[in-house]
């Protein structure tokens, strides 16, 4: 295979058209694997780094909501999560970061932050290894990522988001603990947002309730498993009013990154409540917050970003069990083919879209 | 036995005389008992009280740091915690609330939280009913107050603070997770940190800092377990210096409640640490916090209040374990008769005292 080559779309400045360049397929080292990119979504925080909204290394290949079939295996095989080897033409998912899965680390139960971590779709462009994005024809796996087989059932556009996410989510969801006779609360009503309304459902919840301050993406929760949207005007006694009768809010998951939701949504959690705060990766005033209604309250805030391999796994599962259920492939409204990624990136900005797809192949 | 009385000291306003009364047994009801007790502490919440630093019900009986003997028991019988049936002259120490196992609350997990809860120490006199505080010569166990035999090789004075102290950090401990492998700050060398630091080292903590703003205080932690005193004054680089080399902070404790400690405490946990607030039962400033940082170190923040039944059961098994190695006896500096209350609490807050003790018999 090694005459043959891939492209790859590289981001070079912010709002400058991405550049098509073409190199050689990598030859393999161990525990490497090259995937032929069948599908790519453009993530929110794509769009953060294109137009300028948060640092970001360049020139790079973005893109990391991605799946692909296996083309190449490094000698001596690669094994999947599970174990298995992987066989050439599987369809996988794979983590958004490889890691040294005996790293400190990851021994501490951390491997998303990793000394080692090398992250699909933000790393810097290395000469002529810029196979490390979603946006392009193919993708150069390395050693210690976490590869995943997708399994049957699953559509395309259901599977890209999976390893972004879905699998965040699934990560809040670990954090969140048992939910079963529990109430949540989804700040934020995008893909995430949606993601976490379904998932809590999945999870158990009892009741779900989801708040925006866009009205129809409130809308659009109630197919996925939210039973109440909010208005992200209300006030603190309205959404009391609100939810007290249903039992109120026992678990918060705030996928907006919003102060202000933040600071609301602690005061509204019932004694004992947990608030997942998964929104907040952009720079923004500090949150005045009472240590000691945190104390009186029992509450816990806990902080996730990037997520765990197993997440993936949970994501995956979640997935395979409830795309009967929620409509996730709506969720992808239009793909563009790669050489029109510019017009595909103006197309996901400009409007209110979850996820604009890229079709490479 | 209904013909024998009780005295108890009513706190009837702020640094005004206890006033001595005295009662008539009470006539059990199910499941309740009548102790006698035979040690009480002064802990800090009753001089915040006594002292007009926190809003009390008045009048009432403080004390809630006490154990004693048990003299009379409800027909039918009471179980202690473990199921067993209590017998006349048991030893024992009890949760700092009575509550109903079967309440909402309580199924939710947040029993120190109870609708019902009736709480030692803290309770508005009723009438004659005033046996319900530690200062006093006996004490009235109502239904639901979950209650533990003292093992034996305990002294009073180590058994004393078991059911406010020891088993406040208990629950800390509980919200910390495992700690093996993991270091420990502890904020504030009272009572509180003291028992943090030993019980973090019991617990299985690998190294374990102590930090206060008193020197002494800073010292006398590390004869109960901490590794390492940190003057509070220290900026967060010299802190960093000092512990980065150990391995860093992967949970903290705060038992100070200041604002200052506590925002400077999560400036220095490591990724994925565990800040748990126990000490912030107080008005002051609100914390400024941000929530970019939570996210991108995953960090957690865990607020305590009262603490569960199992907790005190962990506390007497550390105390039984833990009291021939470090100095729990040296804690209670004196004992005054009950009759001399008022000057136990001109001793206890006048002074740089861990705590001061009551012994009505």
């Amino acid at each position: 295979m090694c005459n043959q080559e891939a492209t790859a779309m590289v981001f070079q400045e912010i709002e400058k058209p991405f550049n098509s360049q073409t190199v050689k397929f990598p030859v393999l080292k161990k525990g490497e694997v090259l995937i032929q990119i069948t599908y790519a979504t453009i993530c929110t925080s794509d769009l953060h780094t294109y137009y300028g909204r948060r640092k970001s290394h360049a020139p790079s290949v973005l893109g990391h909501e991605v799946i692909g079939i296996v083309v190449d295996i490094a000698q001596g095989g690669v094994r999947d999560y599970v174990g298995e080897q992987l066989q050439l033409n599987d369809l996988v998912t794979w983590s958004v970061y490889a890691h040294d899965h005996d790293g400190k680390m990851a021994q501490k139960g951390f491997p998303q932050k990793s000394e080692d971590l090398f992250k699909y779709g933000h790393e810097k462009v290395n000469g002529e290894d810029i196979l490390s994005g979603g946006f392009a024809t193919h993708c150069h796996l390395r050693a210690g990522t976490d590869i995943f087989r997708i399994p049957e059932g699953i559509s395309h556009k259901e599977a890209t988001p999976l390893n972004c996410t879905h699998a965040t989510i699934a990560g809040a969801i670990r954090l969140a603990g048992e939910l079963i006779h529990k109430n949540v609360l989804v700040i934020g009503a995008g893909m995430l947002g949606i993601s976490a309304c379904a998932m809590s459902k999945y999870a158990g919840a009892d009741q779900v309730f989801s708040m925006d301050i866009n009205p129809d993406r409130v809308e659009n929760t109630l197919h996925f498993g939210s039973d109440l949207g909010l208005d992200a005007q209300l006030s603190l006694e309205e959404i009391r009013q609100l939810t007290q009768p249903l039992g109120g809010i026992d678990v918060l998951i705030d996928t907006s990154g919003s102060a202000e939701a933040m600071e609301k949504g602690l005061s509204i959690l019932n004694i004992g409540g947990i608030s997942i705060w998964v929104g907040a990766v952009y720079t923004q005033r500090n949150l005045s917050i009472s240590a000691e209604y945190i104390v009186r309250n029992l509450l816990s805030i806990k902080g996730l970003h990037n997520y765990m391999p197993e997440d993936l796994a949970y994501a995956i599962q979640f997935i395979r069990e409830t795309n009967k259920i929620y409509p996730f492939e709506s969720l992808v409204s239009k793909d563009y083919p790669l050489a029109q990624l510019d017009e595909a990136f103006d197309s996901a900005n400009s409007e209110e879209k979850y996820r604009v797809g890229i079709k490479p192949i």
